[in-house]
């Protein structure tokens, strides 16, 4: 059946996540109730993978597949936009292969969870940077990143009780990236990181170690101990889900 | 009375405006209410100026006063932070002379108005930019902008139904600012207005005759006809709030 492969960008605040839920609205569900103003059919939209609730994305990627579609695939992008609400974007619609799975084809996804480190709180930002209280040193920040890559066991950084096959990952970037606050009034930067997968809340669980970190309770090296320990109770907190960003999915 | 006064940022998009109404959340209200929790007592606050509903600041000034306060000024930054809903940020807080008053004292104001012409939708800033619809010319956007500039009476761009004693202000700086969209998706600009003073709406309505010039509709030296017309039915449409951000008052 002809398949589609969309991009979608969103602002989670407002939403239980990607995956459609009873007790509030999610962006499958939103995608899916567009299609169907649109084309007046059910049609099911497979993302990359869920994001939680208040989690953000730039560049989210899914599929759906429609019999009979005689119109070019960019249709959909302005169609969508025009039904969709506003915190729910489609960037890119296009012809995929019929095998197109936006799970089983996924090579590498890469997130950015975006962090306040001085400065008063931002009212613009606030739906999606983490502000931190206190002093934290970025520099050590930055160094405990850089030793997170690695292709190995991330057990530590894996949610308790939502276990998958393997807990083995090629994180390929994990860095800290300072940004310009155009107001000079704050400090703020991105982790961004990389990987071929994900396990469930590992860039939260990443990041809230990272902070632990900058917070000086921990030097950079502590970082090893906590992925040789294998145990989610050795790393640092989970950090909250509206700092971070599903930025890119690739094939 | 020891007076002092504050520096707010605030989204204005879930609130109906500074101004504290009966029909849902201010900013004014919501400041006062913090000031009570904090201080223990009714303590009214004075804007430079009421902004509109979905109307946002950077940098809008206030002042009140208080009697008996033994702290530093500036405890009212985390203290009004900590109690105040996030989209309401106190930037700074500073003991002024007895005198001060927020609107009498004011000299300038900066506004800005962020506007993107092309690209689809952003999800992240949605809530403070004007998307325009269809091609428009910003090089003719910003050729009217400065025809704008000049000492004058500006009842073109002052709302029906909303006179002031004099409609002549001194519009120092009208500006078509080309701003970069990190994603490359979309063009996005902003038009910065300072004035000695604002008639109601005044920023909005030149917006919206700017926009007309951008579409086409009109040459840039149509701004000339708008503003010796003198009448508001000679210039375009009232731009939408949520574009506007007040960004500086000037003392």
């Amino acid at each position: 059946m002809p398949t589609f492969k969309i991009t979608v960008a969103y602002d989670g605040t407002e939403f239980v996540g990607w995956q459609i839920q009873s007790n509030g609205p999610t962006i499958q569900g939103e995608l899916q109730r567009a299609l169907r103003v649109m084309v007046g059919r059910d049609v099911k939209v497979v993302g990359s993978g869920r994001t939680d609730s208040g989690v953000h994305a730039a560049g989210q990627v899914a599929n759906f597949a429609l019999e009979n579609w005689s119109h070019d695939a960019e249709v959909f992008v302005d169609g969508l936009n025009a039904i969709l609400p506003e915190q729910i974007v489609v960037l890119q619609c296009e012809r995929a292969l019929d095998s197109f799975h936006a799970i089983a084809n996924c090579v590498a996804k890469r997130y950015r969870y975006q962090l306040q480190t001085s400065g008063p709180p931002d009212a613009f930002a606030c739906r999606n940077r983490w502000r931190l209280k206190g002093a934290v040193d970025t520099g050590a920040m930055a160094a405990a990143a850089s030793r997170i890559i690695g292709e190995q066991d991330y057990s530590s950084f894996e949610a308790l009780g939502a276990p998958r096959q393997t807990s083995v990952r090629d994180i390929t970037q994990c860095e800290l990236l300072p940004q310009r606050d155009p107001t000079g009034r704050r400090d703020w930067c991105c982790i961004e990181v990389t990987a071929n997968g994900f396990l469930y809340n590992m860039v939260r669980n990443i990041v809230g170690t990272i902070v632990e970190v900058g917070r000086g309770k921990h030097p950079p090296h502590w970082v090893d101990e906590v992925i040789e320990a294998r145990a989610r109770i050795a790393a640092g907190p989970t950090a909250p889900a509206h700092g971070l960003t599903l930025v890119e999915v690739r094939y």
